[in-house]
């Protein structure tokens, strides 16, 4: 069976730099399924990648290797690691990327790509390290290599991780705040479905946005063209759509911005 | 031999929608041949995914299966279906997608994806059918799993078909309209090659369009650098090109405006 | 193992051209491992497209058949060819992409594509080589046919090359241009890295730019937030970067603007 590797960067598709690391990745293992996760990340959003990535993984055969670079530190002392969980093993810099997925548990085992046998045989660039650094450890990873040969161990607990955007009980109800801003204007909010799982467009809960009472349903659909709606999107958000129609517009909202779902007063 | 599954979708590449739907095709059956049609289709433009789909859809091996989401009616009373066609097979919504290439025969084989044994085993989310219903079943579709087994049965006169842009016989000529814009802004109208297959640059024939005489040539570079040609694309139809340049830009037509194919007056 | 055939464009993604050129490619030989490049070339842009071509060639195993098409003058008079060196494969058209990889040596073999027994079945059309000429031709060579097969022998020395960016000596250090802009922002010169491999923070070395002075650096990250550095980029050449920002825009300097590499007077 053919191993996944995915990829997940800000490196944008107008230049080859995607390209050089496939190219890497294939020299070595010529066998690989290569699949891009996205590389429209904007330029070292380390926050927004790792929440991509944390979406994406569960997706993906327990044998993938997930390779995230959004790396504004490329070259200076963040390290460069190789963590193995039991669905998935990432690789990349050290650098808060894995802040969304540790929420799911601790990796196994992290290594740091200390090892130069299992780099790119020129060697390791200041500026480019998905191409000399973490491409070869994906194929070499992918061929057998045993994680623990590709550097010396790292303590788990000294992972680096970013502030998380959460919610908050307010009382009679929670608040949050939007995380993610998706292709159809859609607005994720950090409110899991969890806390209201059953809803009903005529119940008194509603999602409060920018002043705005926006009512509950189970579709895009459920509301008229144009209308706004709160649903419980597919990462398992409660999220803000406007049916056939772009709620980022509509409400002028962004990431960060307060969100609560609560009965009407 | 690698079975191939094509993705057509308006999801765009910023999120990761596109390759959960990989990782969810990849997790089911690792040796997929995966191919990216467009992921760019405007939100909710289902009339030109379905002429995109058409278009693409002959070129790509027989047992390929097709699976194309621009869906804004998910979670909504429309049918998920599955249709097989001699060349090749389509899984998506049953909204018109597939207006276009019924144009070149019925299927011999509809069902609506109704077994929930071939979809995602989280279940079916109100609000991403191509994660928990497409993929799965194209999945269990390219491992051998028989097509009546993925869910009832359709009667092909059943299925939906949108409104259709034509051309018309105008005494000395034809007129159509313009049904795509390309990505270097040519205009590509209704009207098919066959209508005037000889053509040549001193023809009295010509396209009109935009009050315009367009003179017929056999490439773009026919005429001088920044003029207008008419030329039979690779589509099979007559398009409107500026060697180049932007047809588009130039002349300020979009998709519904109306051209002419005749002699001069 | 799984051939490998690269992709690059200035086909855009938000039409089906580049999907359609893997049908064909997959029609032929579905197993082949197929990766973009880039489809994101401006339109007709030939120079920046053999920039892109040479630098991601290296990375790729030896065998791999590199597409490149970015052709306005499709239909016309210019060859179609294809060229073999011991670490590639080159096939598209004779316009100048190769201008940019012929530095680095003469391939061993070039043939125009003139046998019409590895073109696509229905046969050449005037707008679409990539489709009907270069993806087919493509797709027989990885299956083995001899590159001699696929049309006659073309001379090396009439292949076509275009003017080169390059670099000059200017008594106290070099002068050269600004050749590419990354997505990064980032401004890649033509001084390659060897003019000066040795440089330190403090040295009196430094590049000049729009009238100011830049530091040469090891890392982006080897000046404070929002400053400007030099530093050796991957491509091999001395690029003008801001740490965590974006130096276009700081600069406002584009392809062909001069800079200078030289000691403070």
């Amino acid at each position: 069976m053919r191993r996944c590797v995915t990829l997940l960067t800000d490196f944008g598709q107008a230049d080859t730099y995607v390209g050089v690391l496939k190219g890497v990745l294939l020299s070595l293992n010529p066998d690989l399924q290569i699949v891009d996760l996205t590389h429209t990340i904007p330029p070292q959003a380390i926050a927004l990648a790792g929440f991509h990535l944390a979406q994406a993984w569960p997706y993906f055969p327990a044998d993938t290797i997930h390779i995230a670079v959004v790396d504004p530190g490329v070259g200076s002392a963040r390290r460069a690691i190789a963590a193995q969980w039991i669905n998935g093993c990432f690789i990349g810099p050290d650098n808060g990327l894995l802040t969304h997925v540790l929420q799911g548990g601790w990796p196994q085992q992290v290594v740091e790509l200390t090892n130069p046998a299992y780099g790119h045989p020129a060697g390791r660039s200041a500026t480019f390290h998905g191409r000399d650094v973490f491409a070869p450890a994906a194929a070499h990873l992918s061929l057998g290599v045993p994680l623990t040969d590709l550097g010396r161990p790292v303590d788990v607990s000294t992972l680096c991780q970013l502030p998380l955007a959460g919610y908050e009980s307010i009382g009679n109800g929670w608040r949050g705040t939007v995380q993610q801003v998706d292709h159809f204007g859609n607005l994720v909010t950090t409110l899991p479905s969890s806390l209201l799982v059953q809803c009903h467009p005529a119940s008194s809960w509603s999602l409060w946005a920018a002043g705005r009472r926006i009512p509950l349903g189970l579709t895009y659909s459920s509301v008229p063209p144009q209308a706004l709606v709160a649903v419980v999107g597919s990462h398992g958000y409660w999220e803000i759509a406007v049916n056939q129609g772009h709620a980022q517009a509509m409400l002028q909202l962004g990431i960060g911005d307060p969100v609560e779902l609560r009965p009407a007063p």
